[in-house]
């Protein structure tokens, strides 16, 4: 009988024994049964099985859980519910690593395309990317057009979407992906190099897989798509669909899960890892010094997971964001590699001296 | 112009001004660039408005933004972004009330079914209802299909999979199906009483849709479904399909939005109002006193928001869960009232005398 590994951060509550507590989530994560009746067999073939505890604070533990292959009946969204079902009730459980290698082959694909491929689709060797947003929500289609000419016109690697911009009627899905695949092209005519469009696809259910459709059909480059609204396992569903345009995975409705230090995912492990497994070709995350309050240890975390070649998985690029100022790119670049994909919004949207310049001056820092 | 309303909860962190943390807001989760860069039209017609903040603690606030009606362009997904998207990443916010009535009309329906249905349907005119759990994961068919008759036998009105039951092999979904109706239709020739059974259908992506067809097709009674895993907004889809199989909802992976009291969603807020709006007719939450961490208040808020008639939306069943002894239910049935759903799992199983016995002593205590 085969077996995945997942390691946890424990710290006890008033009241609570370290024994109670691995026990607990053994049984809750599995058969959910007081152990009292259930019988041998499925102890053995059913509930989590514990490594030993290791102390690592006052009230804190770290041990590693084994779970049979068999519980997850192939599927990812089952997955899902073993990680963090009901245990994401409980006070004290901090998921800290995910041995991905450990996971039956064909459960989860990672991203269709990756690094690797994506470099050789753009033909962009070796340098980092480049990535802004258009905004604002409330903006007409002819608005957004023509603020992506501008930004193509600057060299702006990646267009995306505000993962705000779903259906409005100010500026429709189609007619704007259409329109703003047009500017792309008109910018590209006139400097030689052409940008890439990625609209937001994210909507109700179903609705999510259609705009992946258009989007491809409309001559998109790939999408923006916002797996906690709109569902990790649906994400992972479009990547392996048949229709290999990359992903952009943005993080709204996620902060929870890695807010509270003693709960939910270490923020490496959700952004990094499981995004990675679940089909995010890029990962956005709130990088460290904006509006947000991720640490620089986080931001490293996300993009070390993102990128390990240890994970059985293509790699994704990690995609700082978040009140990055484009006059500091230059230090993130030196902190954080080539491998990645800065995304910069308000700061290129505030320069007086006007989108294309700000765009030109963004890009000009990342050049080989 | 239209809008809807939502209060929040704001809690200063060091170095935050209170005007800067509601200004912030306002824009992130609307145009998502500086004030200085928006025209006045978008911030008078896209940005959020707020009310004038009242100090409700040392350093905390409740106030209510106003948010035009347009941001929404009619989807539900894009509720949830506006909600709580880019915020779920911020410190010090939390949800305290959704306006429900100011919502557009036709944005979300809440259940298809409701309460006053339900009642109608199952032909139960007033008192309060016993549910349980097929378990464990890793027993055979054979197996859970006898537990199953055993349950029914012993009159539990509602006899749910466990959510971790999905298509392992040990009990693949639509042979599990067959086999627990069946055993429903066996129990009700010998007792003239049907109970009704309700299977896990949460998949990945589209996947649980195929398995809301199946389960009506193969004679189910409703089925169970983590909004959190499976979508939100899947499940709105899967509530106003065609197919009218009432929806369990089960709080699988959404610990994290409540469990910071900070941070989120009051518990009532999330439970009972918008996974009611979104189309659970039953909600299940985890019960003060058991082994989660919901307090009495937390509870009723949920039973409160799950059934208040104010809400333009059928009536939602509260379904207080985890780890409600037996003996306790006629204090529970007390304080929380008829129209309340008991889900009681470990209790019954860990019986010496047997399930059936357990499931008539349990129901016993809910009749008129």
């Amino acid at each position: 009988m085969s077996h995945f590994e997942v390691t946890y951060r424990l710290v006890l509550q008033q009241g609570e024994s370290l024994e109670e507590k691995i026990t607990g989530i053994c049984l809750e994560q599995s058969v959910e049964l007081p152990g009292s009746v259930i019988s041998d067999q499925l102890k053995r073939d059913v509930v989590g099985q514990p490594t030993d505890p290791e102390k690592i604070g006052e009230k804190a533990y770290q041990l590693t859980i084994r779970w049979p292959h068999a519980n997850l009946g192939g599927e990812s969204s089952q997955l899902l519910n073993i990680l963090y079902g009901n245990i994401s009730m409980k006070p004290g459980i901090r998921i800290t690593q995910v041995h991905w290698k450990t996971l039956p082959d064909d459960l989860l694909k990672g991203p269709a395309v990756g690094i690797k491929a994506l470099r050789d689709r753009y033909d962009i060797e070796s340098r980092a990317w480049s990535c802004t947003a258009l905004k604002p929500m409330g903006a007409t289609t002819d608005q957004l057009a023509e603020t992506c000419y501008e930004f193509a016109s600057g060299g702006i690697d990646i267009i995306k979407d505000d993962h705000g911009l779903t259906n409005q009627t100010t500026a429709p899905f189609t007619e704007r992906v259409k329109a703003c695949v047009d500017a792309l092209d008109r910018a590209a005519q006139e400097t030689g190099r052409r940008s890439h469009y990625y609209p937001n696809i994210t909507g109700p259910g179903a609705v999510s897989l259609d705009r992946y459709k258009q989007a491809a059909e409309l001559g998109a480059d790939g999408v923006l798509f916002c797996p906690h609204i709109g569902g990790l396992s649906t994400m992972h569903q479009l990547a392996h669909s048949s229709i290999n345009l990359p992903i952009i995975a943005h993080p709204a409705f996620s902060g929870s899960l890695v807010a509270h230090p003693e709960q939910g995912f270490d923020p490496g492990v959700l952004y990094g890892a499981l995004w990675r497994a679940f089909g995010a070709d890029y990962v956005i995350y709130p990088n460290a010094g904006g509006r947000f309050t991720f640490t620089e240890a986080d931001c490293e975390q996300v993009n070390n997971r993102a990128r390990d070649a240890e994970l059985p998985f293509r790699r994704s690029f990690p995609m700082p964001a978040g009140g990055i100022k484009r006059e500091n790119v230059g230090n993130w670049l030196e902190r954080y590699g080539n491998d990645t994909v800065f995304l910069i919004g308000g700061s290129l949207y505030e320069d007086p001296q006007g989108l294309r310049y700000a765009a030109q001056e963004f890009t000009e820092q990342l050049k080989d």
